[in-house]
């Protein structure tokens, strides 16, 4: 009776939590796999090829590109980074779960790629928590933080596409809220395709 | 910040277990309202007409009928069943979750004119634990087994349109699933229709 994966995409803005929330439920379902990026950037000390990401030149990178075998790319400063697509999707085919932490506009490119996946926004629960969380972590200067929120705004403004929206205003209830998001996922016929077969059978 | 109400249909053969179910997500989620029914029946010794059922005449019935004021209807031994749309519609606009508790074929119905309601149906583990579980109430006699039986069977093939399949093996799993089903139902974003709004202005 083994499903389909699930290719869970989470996205949130920078100090919405996500991080922790992704903690939680790789502590409870330990199951999940992560695909291995491709990038154009050089390696830093101690990345292996394969494991860490697949380090393309930029040409490699680009056929890829040509032959659409991302399921999302982007260029960040300058360097190439996309996800290849055939190893998630082979990943779902076996019944591997797959996780994907990634900003709006890499989801939006996996809703089309991945037609099957599951999407999350994690919420701040005001505006004004998330500015008092990103000064709180003291990690960024003025400017950084200016740029965080006004990034955050832009991107919540694009959710109206993804399956959930998360609010995290309370970490148990929004755990709760993202572990029911991905369970749910679990449960669609479309997901089980041989199920009622199955129990019919027994 | 408050949502649209759930219409959460919620359908399963005799003997797999959706009383107890309901009962529990009941216990943890009282708000629920439920819709009252239409029906052509007699009332029984105590029931209340707008209470338990709104008993109508048979003219009646066909005329709300014909107004295509039912969200769903059905003819049982004889009489006619029906779920009034209006109310159903105005509870959901006022962010009441309402419960329906109905066969495959009211469920169809509500999948046409509710789109927006969460349906979920609810599996035994096995046709033979299927058969345990009904013999074992020892409320039914062998006729009567044999035919919710082949009813199950019947109505195990036709739930592929549902949102979520729960099979019922171990019941804290099984209410585990359903409530994930309720709950990531609450955070689509077709059902907060001002939620980002609303957050971004705080």
């Amino acid at each position: 009776m083994r499903r389909e994966g699930i290719a869970l995409v989470l996205s949130a803005p920078s100090g919405a939590g996500k991080t922790t929330l992704i903690k939680r439920l790789l502590a409870e379902f330990p199951h999940f796999g992560y695909s291995v990026s491709c990038t154009t950037r050089r390696p830093r000390q101690g990345e292996v090829h394969g494991k860490d990401y697949f380090f393309l030149s930029r040409e490699e990178f680009e056929r890829c590109r040509a032959e659409q075998s991302f399921a999302e790319w982007a260029e960040v400063h300058g360097n190439f980074y996309g996800t290849p697509l055939a190893p998630v999707k082979e990943m779902l085919r076996q019944g591997q779960d797959v996780l994907f932490d990634i900003d709006v506009q890499g989801a939006a490119q996996l809703k089309l790629t991945l037609e099957e996946a599951a999407f999350a926004f994690i919420l701040p629960p005001s505006m004004a928590e998330l500015e008092r969380r990103l000064r709180g972590r003291g990690l960024d200067d003025e400017e950084t933080i200016q740029r965080r929120l006004n990034n955050a705004r832009r991107e919540m403004l694009e959710t109206r596409w993804y399956d959930a929206l998360v609010v995290n205003d309370d970490l148990d209830a929004a755990y709760d809220a993202l572990r029911a998001v991905y369970l749910a996922a679990t449960l669609a016929p479309g997901r089980n395709p041989r199920l009622v077969e199955e129990l019919l059978a027994r």
